[in-house]
């Protein structure tokens, strides 16, 4: 039996995406911006898939822009805001636990001449707001900053940061990077009071390429891309149809957030209690993470050939970020983890399909590899 | 029944492309980034893309990049080449017959202070070598010739640009923008003699959202995004699967380019007679162009309502190009056409699908809507 736990690298496609996506691919495939009657009616599917966003995401449709996932979504956030704003200011304030899609852009700006504060992170992976309140100054442009971290499942003050910017009397526009979050939390884009915000759709059993991008209405992001008309030229290209269609049909499918928090959480829970009383593990997670995601050490044992160990016997997890691909971990650092620790961790990641006979399958396998596995030196 | 003429708008998926896309969603749905089995035969299936898509262009998987589709191939040429070449020179040579995710990056670096030079072209949409190499100069640092026009489907003399370059010591990159061409026409980029060529999976029977960049080996382009490892950085984002294995699939599917085109010509053969034969037609498109596309205007009345006429009809054709939305055509107008005739311009466009049925139905009502429609005043 396989066992999936690497759901925050990617999600297995449910069958109302796959489904949605043969319609517009069999049926409903014209080109959104044909005039004609197959134009309009895959126009209409477009429609109804940016409702279906923005319905889930408490905003109007005319906020919502798709684009070709998280990655496209993080970097349109920083360099339109950037470009929009160059006048006002050079200061950007972000965090030491970004994904790559923030991190590179911003060291890439930061290249450029820009000021870009990192705010740290305590033991659990979390910034502190005082730490934000003092960062961002009346010159800053940008305020980036990411809901659940996708290593640790941590959880962050987002909504403190429209305080920090009114306190400042900075201009900033606030992002949030919410694709770890979306579809696992109830996400109200005025609770969190952020401008834009970035989802992705191949982490809640989406297909994978594409994303959208929440920009509050009347907010000017300068485009990263040139063309056509298409996404009121924020994101010129015809439309992915196939995949818009799938992935608005995984958002539909999505459960209560709630009940699958708490089904989640049990799972979570169980896994950390035998994990504990097995030994020799050590749990990198805050206990008030989000549920999806746990962070573990296992003593003396190095992440590669734990990954090859489990990977042989269908056991799927990961050492951190996928699309870091095995390269230390900087969100493990920024918290203050030993270097041995680090060497150590495995990002196990839960969806609403994991079950328990996994869990214990995973559990078993672990406490095999624990005895069969060689020791550091 | 439905007479699709319009497709270089977009295609119908072929069946092919379809299976491939259901197997990337259904069974082989891993991130290829994840070092576990199940990322290892994503990762395959990207490999024998990638080489599918390699042995099309004559050129080797290295050499191809995936993206979104062509709009951001056209983005990452001409924005990498300008960010590469900052230091070389200002000046950037293109055509008046561009499609708009070339027109509309040119527009935006001319307006930075790049020194654009647009190349005229002739009443057959053709530019000039002439014209070509004296545009070309020692600080020209970007050329970008598209190989067949999206609107009337002229072919560009593209391998002219290298003898350009050479001649005037220019240290520019060659462009191509063959998404018109790709599946059409045989294409070698050795042949052509270009440094980086984009072509797009949705105008051969693939998915929409999916492209790809071919970048001569070893030439530097500044990535336009950042994030993870993919595509060697220059394309970051995890991968959009389904898609990339249904562009494979679609590529795979591609009949011998040299037989359609006989086949596509005779229907085209055979409409242009038929339509001179039915008087008040003015064939725009010239006679030695692609056979695909065939671009005619129609005396005393204007392209919408004949847009609509045909539409309620269930017969798909378009006014120009998709990505304007109805704008009236630069390129026919880059042609030395009248205001009149681009007023009543329509662009039919074929497939290896189209069949001569298809014709005879457009044809017939194509005769009955020039009996119906008011002529304007």
């Amino acid at each position: 039996m396989e066992v999936y736990l690497d759901n925050s690298a990617t999600t297995a496609p449910c069958k109302q995406a796959i489904e949605a996506m043969n319609t517009a691919l069999g049926d409903n495939w014209g080109n959104p911006s044909s005039l004609h009657r197959r134009g309009i009616c895959a126009q209409a599917l477009l429609d109804d898939a940016r409702l279906t966003v923005a319905k889930e995401l408490s905003c109007r449709s005319e906020e919502v822009y798709f684009t070709s996932g998280g990655t496209e979504c993080n970097n349109i956030a920083v360099f339109g805001t950037i470009n929009a704003q160059k006048r006002r200011g050079k200061r950007i304030v972000t965090t030491s636990v970004e994904h790559s899609s923030i991190e590179e852009p911003v060291r890439f700006l930061e290249s450029q001449g820009y000021d870009v504060v990192k705010l740290p992170v305590d033991s659990s992976g979390r910034f502190s707001e005082k730490d934000l309140m003092r960062a961002v100054t009346s010159d800053t442009i940008l305020v980036s900053l990411m809901l659940v971290n996708n290593e640790v499942g941590t959880v962050q003050p987002v909504n403190a940061a429209r305080r920090a910017v009114n306190a400042a009397g900075s201009p900033a526009y606030i992002h949030c990077d919410a694709v770890q979050a979306f579809g696992k939390i109830k996400i109200r884009v005025s609770s969190l009071d952020v401008d834009i915000l970035s989802i992705s759709s191949h982490k809640i059993h989406g297909p994978k390429g594409v994303g959208a991008l929440y920009v509050k209405k009347n907010l000017f992001l300068v485009p990263r891309t040139y063309g056509g008309l298409q996404e009121k030229k924020l994101r010129p290209g015809t439309e992915p149809m196939p995949l818009i269609a799938g992935f608005a049909a995984a958002i539909k499918a999505l459960p209560n957030p709630s009940t699958v928090v708490e089904q989640v959480s049990r799972l979570r829970d169980y896994l950390c209690y035998e994990m504990e009383r097995m030994g020799g593990i050590t749990i990198n997670s805050p206990p008030n993470s989000l549920p999806y995601i746990v962070n573990i050490s296992v003593d003396g044992l190095n992440s590669e050939p734990m990954l090859n160990y489990l990977s042989d016997r269908e056991i799927y997890v990961s050492s951190g970020s996928a699309c870091a691909k095995g390269k230390k971990s900087r969100v493990l650092k920024a918290m203050g983890l030993s270097d041995d620790r680090i060497a150590s961790a495995l990002r196990i990641s839960l969806s609403r399909m994991t079950t328990f006979e996994e869990i214990d399958t995973f559990l078993m396998v672990l406490d095999e590899m624990k005895g069969s596995l060689k020791r550091r030196r």
